[in-house]
């Protein structure tokens, strides 16, 4: 037996979900281009569930389903002022939420595939009330219901602004949620399956997978690419910053990825939503910013541009909150975490390693007064 | 590259936390049976995070710390008290609790060594308190605040029940909360090291590791013994009862274990203390049906008894409701995650292993009308 340290290449599990091959991202065998061009966050949602797409039908009898259970439990909307909203991370407040809604399911533990269908669709509806809700809450503002008609998108910018959004901002954020649906087995989505791996129930597997995403070298990289933005404040610095950073051996955020080594295919779709938000929304700095910076590291460096790197100009010019850039991410990815707990019940082993000791040895336990 | 399903035999990361060679437990060197014999609850806690036992003054000041920090945020009762108690999984409720008590903690997110060690003790200290809390509120009986001078594993009969537990009583949990504290890279903690290696907080980590435990794979086992034990009744019915289980091929709960192949040394020590309490309390029919199954199972099958087995009677004889053991599991493992949590920060690389994709391929995105 040899260590492999954070587990890398080695092979953990068969799956059925997405596939990560030659720095192509597939979900069930459908390119993550031709999904980001065509697919509805729902189409997606289905596809990921059941490896097809749906037919009318079935699409039809998803979106009334995840509209019809986005109403939240009047508890959980009771817990959100209960706390002290300002000064917690809006993970771990997503982390609680969640976890409290498996307190209000009395299906919770039924481990049935019906009853788990009806929890995922459960799950995938609130999570949108939620983090919204959670926003709502802690600007002081009302909440909103979502309006029958609008898609699962153009529902999330409605309960989270209150207003209709546009047909292009209902394009961005769809956009959004199908590129981060799923990616293989991420530390979150493999955090999940190892966690029901023990049978434990689908709230329990999603509130590990939160816990999981919240880390920084996870979840937190396109709010950490606004800051850095933000920070460079202005088109003529961008190159100057990141030239001193790289002189410091500093990390410059949303470049690279542990897997992909050419590039990786979400990052072009990001790029060109943020160009058109940035120029409608009168804030073409913050694209023209990233596309320098873009250039630069990958002449330099030979890092291209990763997911996170345009979403954060993407979420910004939505005018959404930097921190809640980590929560929209777990909206959309609770699609791939459900996909993944579905499939590990499926075909089920305890997922239980081995550690190899490299401790003291052969001790015998002493009087305190020895010691 | 190939799969390994659930991981079976490959070590994912090094340890100095625990062993297990040649089907001896140790802590940090120390034997199970060596520490079980002589150690207090404390004394490991301060060894697992140390990796030496405490002199007599660092012992004196953990105990002190674990005794100060009992106390829990009103919020927490008040959050016991907001939804159904009596229809919710005892571990979804410490799931929740303990995620909602980092809400509380403004260190929550301070990565220092010297905050994660404050939060190692907050969270050890307040585990006891929020199992015994859920326990009373739910039965609709007063909080009872710890006492000073009582161990914790005292202290935790005392705030559970209200009155000071006897001498074999105390050495009866004391013992269990040892033998249960760590035990290498079992489900629950390797879900702990792989969700705080995207460097997530601790109370993320704990929550991640309470969702494992939750799974009737991992820590329900102990309750389903006493299941199969109040199922039997009386002690004549044993044999017959386990010959029938077997004719149908069903399994024996509390027998063998994955990684014990020639038997699990901790359960001689709950073995001994299952005999003196049931013999005290005038239960002994539970031990010696147990003892009857133990034979039998390990002549026929070659299975002797794990952990689980007689920490059923142990639990029983002292009162304890059944759909808390697997919370008192909970409590005693604390501390070896918080270990692997600590241990994980120290030397971090996130963990992230490969799916081997086996689902359909090329896939073309179809009009919805022609599905």
């Amino acid at each position: 037996m040899s260590t492999t340290k954070g587990l890398e290449g080695v092979v953990a599990t068969e799956s059925k979900i997405s596939s990560i091959i030659d720095d192509q991202l597939t979900y069930a065998g459908y390119t993550i281009d031709d999904l980001a061009e065509n697919a509805s966050f729902e189409e997606v949602v289905f596809l990921l569930w059941n490896k097809r797409l749906p037919n009318k039908q079935e699409l039809a009898e998803l979106e009334k389903a995840l509209f019809e259970n986005m109403t939240l439990p009047d508890g959980l909307v009771e817990h959100f002022k209960s706390y002290d909203i300002h000064n917690v991370h809006p993970m771990a407040a997503l982390r609680t939420a969640i976890s409290l809604l498996g307190l209000y399911d009395s299906e919770a533990d039924e481990m049935t595939e019906e009853a788990n269908k009806r929890k995922a669709v459960r799950l995938q509806a609130k999570v949108a009330s939620i983090v919204t809700a959670f926003s709502r809450i802690r600007d002081g503002k009302e909440l909103i219901q979502p309006k029958q008609g609008l898609s699962y998108a153009a529902n999330f910018l409605y309960m989270l602004n209150g207003e209709e959004p546009s047909d292009l901002e209902v394009e961005a954020i769809n956009k959004a949620l199908v590129l981060h649906a799923d990616h293989e087995l991420n530390a979150s989505t493999f955090t999940s399956r190892v966690c029901v791996a023990t049978l434990s129930d689908m709230y329990s597997g999603i509130t590990a997978a939160i816990s999981a995403l919240k880390g920084p070298l996870h979840g937190g990289a396109n709010e950490r690419v606004m800051s850095m933005l933000l920070e460079i404040g202005e088109v003529e610095n961008a190159i100057p910053y990141v030239k001193e950073k790289m002189a410091n051996k500093e990390k410059i955020m949303g470049m690279g990825h542990r897997v992909y080594k050419t590039g990786d295919p979400r990052a072009k779709h990001l790029k060109k939503m943020s160009k058109e938000l940035t120029k409608k929304h009168g804030m073409e700095k913050w694209y023209e910013m990233s596309e320098k910076i873009e250039e630069f590291i990958k002449s330099e460096k030979g890092l291209p541009a990763n997911v996170d790197f345009y979403s954060a100009s993407v979420y910004h010019s939505l005018g959404i909150k930097h921190d809640l850039y980590t929560p929209i991410f777990a909206v959309s990815r609770f699609s791939g975490w459900i996909a993944h707990i579905l499939e590990q019940y499926e075909n089920n082993r305890l997922i239980r390693p081995r550690a190899e000791y490299a401790g003291p040895t052969k001790q015998v336990y002493t009087d305190i007064d020895e010691r």
